[in-house]
């Protein structure tokens, strides 16, 4: 399980074009094998790299895809449909292959992170809802990525469900984050569905409903229920105030104070001068957690300004990637049989500014780069595309989400300083194999680059 | 139903304070009633005023609340919580009220969007996934508003699904664009869910699929098997080739063009050179629709070219709101008891930028702007947040989204020219009433002031 509730439900979060056309492509028999690649045109403002994600829930959705009678029966109920078609989507299952580069990988622009190689239908069906799932995590993983590298080792959580795109939402988000490298999530529902670590403080109504003069007697009585997990939020009425009726509460109970959260003002000076007052008290290990409208901007300054801040809560930057909350990626023909079961041949469009490299690919890492090749090429270099469903069946074991976000921290660590900037980073190059530059020429298109590099 | 496929399956949607905190409140008898209120401190960049949204879909959740077997077990297995705690929440339902200001009414910032008031536990644990669907259904509404508005009249389609954050959030998002006014989505589930028209044209790779030179068989074929709903895409090699090729398609197949797609290069001046070949084709009823990155700025500029566009398809920008990608929307406690039974007493918060208005509220909407004021205070205007549940039942009918739509759009109609501007409009005015301005003072709160207007 890997996000998705219910991938059965999934079925109709299509494009009604992907229905039309299959239509069409069933009536005049155009049912042979087409491969579909994944790729990211552009990278987003100050990005040199995405961090791929999403690649399991994508393999769980397509592995439960299956149309169930109610939603058949409102399919044949809009009399768009033919009886020969909605009969193709009862039967219909993924009987294809799915590839895709690990999860947690830092890739560049122009990269097929997925490739899709099915009967045509099967691989017109799920265009708009692989796009969604994997341009979502991929863009909140890269998002959290540069979050979690402002924050130097110092442990970032994902406080963002109420602000991100509809409760569902939050699931995908909470993943991407993990594999990034957060810590955890608040989110419940990804600790049960997913098995993310999950964390809580304490909101201010908690502090305001023991009334005006209540602070310290809710602090107390926060530690006596929770004595092993109370992070107390203190700036309800005056933050430095509050740490010290926090103080107070901890000696008064007995129970050792956890971590006290800052969630407004001067955070850098606020955190100074908590901090003073805890280690007055004798109280070394007692966190200060900071959260408020922080991205990896703020974090970088509040840490460069020498903040002792020991953990961050990160909302709606992190949840929504807000400066750059979309990915374009695109899922693109690149080769189809031209008889039935021949061998894949190669085809790319001409759209202005929007032609695709034609082929089936693989992507080969190197130190300096990736290079964008065929899948038949003998090039140096680590392989990055893998099998991931093989006719409809799951190839090997899902990795287990720890193995992701230790492959994202160790990959990461591995990019150029230049690359990982948090403003105008270097993009991580991506070249052309020549094989891939002829194949192009062979089809009129040589007179584009990719972004990062240039042709080899 | 408003979206959320199954809301019983929305309990963890919850950030784990609200559970630590809750089972809190039931150790220390702490369950009478509290009122708690959704605003949006600041309106989003260039917005003059929000559209609310999302309320029946808030709805649905309340009204579906419980945790299952298995989601108990799970709390159980964690081994956080009181086993009085996991009964108390067995038996959990929605049991209090809800207020909102109707779906579609244009707002302003700190306004109370909806109240909920109910036992405090009750109350606390929703909030996350209240905010998550009306911030989520708002922001998108208010993006969607402006898009609309700059198509002046032309329709407008939700092409989003693959961009949005994540399948599930393209439920919201069509109905949100729905409701501002957009004609309908791509997104059959939001066809299937909730009634909203759906549309579709043709992708690349169905050209692409009748090989190098088969464009025009591609259109052709189309035409026959989609005789009333083909409207073709012709930049897949050339717009003005594409084009020539969909007007010897449709005289070939006798099936009347209903409509061509242009999705790349100079938009306005390509949709002149198509208009132009179809018209001396005698196609003047022919549509010509647009996509490509647009958002309300694209619109505008493209109409105020002249582009003799006639529909326009918006994905990224309208998925994901994309120039203000969150909205800032918060819940706060504004009223509870003080003793059990007794009446809701006002109460603020004080956090540095983040105090709240104390009480219970009621917005009283006139021509020139709004006024928030108590809910017991006698104000002219009309009164815009009502009743939707009472003691865990709906009040009244759910309106239909048609009738939402409707609302939208007319009270979009009456709102003043600088509020509607899509740069730097004015924002629409929201002043407290006095009574609410002595309550601040009262509780010593009276230094703020509402965005939009200087108190009263």
């Amino acid at each position: 399980m890997a996000t998705l509730g219910d991938p059965c439900g999934y079925a109709l979060h299509c494009d009604e074009y992907e229905l039309t056309m299959s239509q069409s492509f069933l009536a005049n028999g155009q049912t042979g094998t087409a491969a579909f690649e994944m790729s990211v045109r552009t990278l987003p403002v100050d990005r040199g790299y995405l961090i791929a994600a999403g690649l399991a829930t994508a393999a769980e959705y397509l592995r439960g895809l299956r149309f169930d009678e109610t939603q058949l029966r409102w399919l044949a109920s809009s009399g768009v449909y033919s009886p020969a078609f909605l009969e193709h989507l009862r039967g219909l299952r993924f009987s294809g292959d799915l590839d895709g580069i690990p999860e947690g990988t830092p890739v560049g622009a122009c990269t097929p992170l997925l490739r899709v190689t099915a009967p045509r239908i099967e691989a017109t069906i799920v265009e708009s809802a692989l796009l969604a799932v994997v341009n979502h995590q991929t863009l909140i993983a890269t998002k959290a990525a540069r979050i979690v590298d402002a924050a130097r080792g110092r442990p970032v959580w994902d406080f963002s469900l109420r602000r991100v795109h509809g409760p569902d939402a939050a699931v995908g988000v909470a993943r991407a984050a993990y594999i990034a490298g957060c810590a955890g999530t608040a989110t419940v529902v990804a600790g049960q569905r997913l098995g993310i670590p999950t964390t809580g403080t304490m909101a201010h109504h908690y502090v305001i409903a023991f009334g005006p003069d209540g602070e310290e007697r809710a602090f107390a009585q926060f530690l006596r229920d929770w004595p092993d997990r109370a992070v107390l939020l203190v700036d309800t009425w005056d933050t430095v105030h509050g740490t010290e009726r926090a103080i107070a509460a901890a000696r008064a109970t007995g129970v050792p104070l956890t971590g006290v959260r800052l969630d407004s003002g001067d955070l850098a000076g606020l955190a100074r001068a908590v901090r003073v007052r805890l280690d007055a008290a004798g109280m070394q290990h007692t966190r200060i957690v900071a959260s408020n409208e922080l991205d990896e901007h703020r974090i970088a300054e509040l840490l460069a300004d020498g903040a002792p801040i020991d953990a961050f809560g990160v909302g709606t930057m992190l949840g929504t990637s807000a400066d750059a909350p979309a990915l374009g990626g695109v899922f693109k023909l690149v080769a189809q049989e031209e008889t039935p079961g021949g061998p894949l041949q190669p085809v790319m469009k001409f759209s202005s500014g929007k032609r695709t490299d034609p082929g089936v690919h693989q992507v080969f890492r190197r130190t300096q780069g990736d290079i964008v090749g065929l899948v038949d090429e003998e090039l140096p270099g680590r392989r990055l595309l893998m099998p991931v469903i093989r006719g409809g069946e799951a190839v090997g074991q899902e990795e287990a989400l720890d193995q992701l976000r230790r492959r994202c921290l160790e990959e990461r660590a591995a990019l150029p300083e230049a690359v990982r900037r948090l403003r105008d980073p270097q993009p991580w190059t991506v070249r052309r194999s020549p094989g891939l530059e002829a194949l192009r020429r062979n089809l009129g298109g040589a007179d584009a680059e990719l972004a990062g590099g240039t042709a080899a």
